[in-house]
C-alpha cells in the first residue's frame, strides 16, 4: 500500500497558514485576495507535480493526473479553499492538500489510474461572505441561480459577479455557457474534511465515513420590533419588550429541540447572533428592536419543516404575549444529502484494510459533497478527527491523522478510479 | 390666583426643539454642543426678564429673582436640560420652563416674593453619557467624586473633565472648592418633570405627586463568555453557548421579577442591550460571547439587594449547566430617595384649590431631586402626564398638561418663598 506525501502536505498546510493569517485566525476570504493566495499556492504546486490545470469561469480549479483511458468518467476529489473570517487552517483545505498528497505521491512511485484523477479547488463554500450556499460547486455543475450573481458580500458591499470579475472569472459565462462539470464525465466524488464537531475525538475513532448531509433552513436576519420605553418608569405589564421576547423564543425552542431528540429527531438548533440596536438601544431603556438570526439542520427534510413549524407557532404566541412584532425575513434552505451506499461500503473496506478504527456518522455541517450528490454523481466523505471545533483559530488537526485519512483517500481513489 | 407664562413656555419648548433637532429625536448631549445651546438660549431667556444668572464651576446656570429678605435661605426649582441621544424634548426641560414660565407671570405682575427664588438649570442627568450618574447635582451640591472627572463619554471617548473645560467649565475648582449649593442655603427643591411611564395619561390624573425616587442596581457591561463552535456540527449537549445561557438568564429572573411583584415588592428588571461580537459571531456558529446589560429598579433598598441575589444565583447556576463563564462587570449603585412630607402635603393643597386630579405615585426613574433629598434638603417632585413614554423622540406633553403642572408649581414656590 503507497503512502500520501505527508511532506507536501505539511509544506502547503505551512504555506497556506503563512499567507492566510491574519493576525488572530486564518482568512481567505471568498473571491478576495485571501481565497486567490491559496488558489495560487495550489495551482503551482499542481504545476510543479505535472498535472494538468484548468480553471472555469467561477475560478475553480482542477488539477488532472491524466489516466490510461482519458475518454472514460473521471475521479473526484478535493474540497473548498476559502474560510469563515478568522477561522482555522484546516476547514476545506485539508481535503485539497490531501488530494495533492495523493497524486504526487503516486506519481512519485509511477503509478498511473485507468481514469483520470481529479483534484478540486472549490470556490466559496463558506457562506458567510455572500448569503448563497455552495457558490462554486454550484457553479461547476451549472447549479448558480443568476441572481446570485447580484448577490453582495457582507464586508465589501459589492456583487459577487463584481468579485468573480475582479477575480479573473467570468460570470457571463457561467449562467449561459455549459457547466464546467458535466455529470456524464464523472463517476464519483469523494470529500476528504476535517470533522467540525468532536465525535471523532470523543470516541476515538481514526476516520469518520459520512452517511449524509444536513440540509438546512435558516432565518440569517429576523427582526423583533417592540417599543422603546424607560426602563424605570414602564411596568412589567407594559412593556413590549424585543429583548424579552427574544429570550423567550430561544428559551421555548431550546425545550422544543429537546423534546425532538427525545421523539428520535436528528437536528440542531442555532441563534449565532443577537444584536440590540446600537443607536437607539440604552440599558435605561426597555428594547423596542432585536435583530437575530436561526439556523435548524437535519439530515431529514421533515424534521427541518416540523422544527420551522415550532418555530411560527412559538412567534405567533410571543407576538400576541409581548404585544411585539417578529419579522423572521427570508427564509433559506438547502436539501440534505445522502452519500452513495457503494462508495461508503467501499471505504469501510479501504479502513479495515488501514487497520483503521471508523465511524459512520451524519455531517451536521453542509458541504460542497452534497451538491455533487443532489447532481446524482456518485459522492462519499471522510472525515477526519479535529479538536476545538471549526470555524474558529482553535482548530486543530493532527498530522497523524490527515495521514490515516489521506491513506483511505488514496485507496478508494485508486481503486475507483481502475474501475 | 396666578397663571404661568405659557407664551414664553410654548416659545422656549419651541427654540428648544429646533435647536436640538438631530433628524430623528432631540439630542442635547452631556457637556456638549447640544447641551450647551440649550443652557444658552435659557440663560438669555433669564436675563431678558432680567433673573440674576450665575453659572457654577460645573457650569450648572442659576437664574434667581431676588427675594426682598436675601439673606433667608432660598427655594430652588428646576430639572436638567440635557438629553439621552435620540430622545424627546420634554424630559428634563419641561422642568427648567416651567420654572421660568412662574418666574416670569411673577415679574409680569409685579409679585416679589419674601426668600430669593432659583431656576436651576442641571448639568448631565442622562448617564447614558457619562458611566455616572447625576453629574451636574452632585457637582453643585459638592457630591461629585473626584475620579468621576476621569469617566469616559461613550460617543467622544474623551473625559468628564475634558468636556467641561471644552465648554468652559472648571473641574479643578470642582474637586477642591466650596459646593455652588450650601445646604444651609437653600429651604427646598421642587422639580417638575414629565412622567416617563403612562399612569396618569392612563388612569387620567392631573398631576402626579411624587412620594419617592427610585434607588438603582446596574450591571452596564456585564460578559457571558462560552465557546465558539460550529452550528451544523456541534451536539447540543456538547455546546457551551452564550446566546441559549443569556436567554434562560432573562427567562428566569422574568419569572422571579413577577413572583417578587407578587409578594408585594415594587421594581423593575431591564435588560435593554444584548450584543454578540460583531467579528466572531456568525449564523453558523454557537456563539462563543454575548455582552449585555441590567438595570434594576426600587425605592426599596432591600428589594434591590433581593433581586441582586438572585441575579447572582442564577448566573452560578447557568454558568455550571451551561459551562459558560459570566462575568457581570462593574456594580453600580444609586440609592432611593423619599420626598418631603411637609412639601408632599403641600403641593395636594395647591392640587386641590386649582381643582385638579393627583395621585401620589413613585418615580420609577432616577432624577436630581434625589441627590437634593440626598443631602437633606427638603425635597418634592410633580409629574406631569406625557404619553408614549421618554427617552424617545415620539414623548408628548400636552401644554394643558403642563400649565396645570406650572400652576401648582407656581403656588407651591409663592407659598414656601414666603414662609
Amino acid at each position: 500500500m503507497i503512502e500520501p506525501d505527508l511532506e507536501l502536505a505539511q509544506a502547503l498546510f505551512n504555506e497556506l497558514y503563512a499567507i492566510g493569517y491574519d493576525g488572530i485566525g486564518v482568512t481567505r476570504d471568498t473571491y478576495g485576495p485571501g481565497e486567490q493566495r491559496a488558489h495560487d499556492l495550489i495551482r503551482l504546486s499542481g504545476t510543479e507535480l505535472g498535472l494538468e490545470a484548468r480553471i472555469d469561469a467561477a475560478l475553480n480549479l482542477y488539477l488532472t493526473l491524466p489516466g490510461l483511458e482519458r475518454s472514460l468518467p473521471a475521479v473526484l476529489t478535493g474540497s473548498h479553499l476559502d474560510s469563515v473570517p478568522r477561522g482555522g487552517n484546516y476547514d476545506g483545505a485539508a481535503g485539497v492538500i490531501a488530494g495533492m498528497s495523493v497524486l504526487a505521491s503516486w506519481i512519485k512511485c509511477g503509478r498511473r489510474p485507468k481514469r483520470d484523477v481529479t483534484v478540486i479547488s472549490i470556490r466559496a463554500e463558506e457562506s458567510v461572505w455572500f448569503p448563497v450556499s455552495y457558490i462554486g460547486s454550484k457553479s461547476a455543475l451549472g447549479l448558480l441561480p443568476a441572481d446570485a450573481l447580484e448577490a453582495v458580500r457582507f464586508d465589501t458591499g459589492k456583487t459577487l459577479g463584481k468579485h468573480m470579475e475582479e477575480q479573473g472569472g467570468f460570470p457571463e459565462t457561467l449562467v449561459n455557457g455549459a457547466p464546467a462539470v458535466s455529470i456524464g464525465a464523472v463517476c464519483a466524488f469523494i470529500e476528504l474534511h476535517i470533522e467540525q464537531g468532536s465525535v471523532l475525538i470523543e470516541s476515538r475513532q481514526a476516520i469518520g465515513i459520512v452517511t449524509g448531509i444536513c440540509g438546512s433552513l435558516r432565518y440569517r436576519s429576523a427582526t423583533i420590533t417592540g417599543q422603546y420605553a424607560h426602563s424605570g418608569a414602564t411596568p412589567r405589564t407594559h412593556r413590549h419588550d424585543a429583548v424579552v421576547a427574544f429570550a423567550e423564543l430561544v428559551h421555548e425552542l431550546q425545550n422544543t429541540w429537546q423534546v425532538l431528540e427525545a421523539d428520535g429527531h436528528e437536528l440542531t438548533l442555532t441563534f449565532g447572533q443577537v444584536n440590540t440596536d446600537s443607536k437607539q438601544s440604552d440599558f435605561s431603556k426597555v428594547a423596542g428592536k432585536v435583530v437575530f438570526c436561526i439556523d435548524i439542520r437535519s439530515r431529514d427534510v421533515d424534521t427541518l419543516d416540523l422544527m420551522n413549524d415550532y418555530v411560527q407557532r412559538a412567534v405567533a404566541d410571543l407576538s400576541a404575549k409581548h404585544g411585539v412584532n417578529f419579522n423572521l425575513g427570508e427564509k433559506i434552505r438547502s436539501q440534505p444529502a445522502s452519500m452513495d451506499p457503494a462508495l461508503r461500503h467501499g471505504l469501510t473496506v479501504c479502513a479495515k484494510n488501514r487497520d483503521l478504527k471508523f465511524h459512520a456518522m451524519p455531517s451536521g455541517a453542509g458541504h460542497d459533497a452534497a451538491m455533487f450528490a443532489y447532481t446524482g454523481i456518485p459522492t462519499a466523505m471522510i472525515f477526519i478527527p479535529n479538536a476545538n471545533g471549526s470555524h474558529n483559530p482553535d482548530e486543530q488537526m493532527e498530522m497523524d491523522d490527515f495521514s490515516n485519512g489521506a491513506r483511505v483517500l488514496s485507496d478508494i481513489l485508486w481503486q475507483i478510479s481502475n474501475q
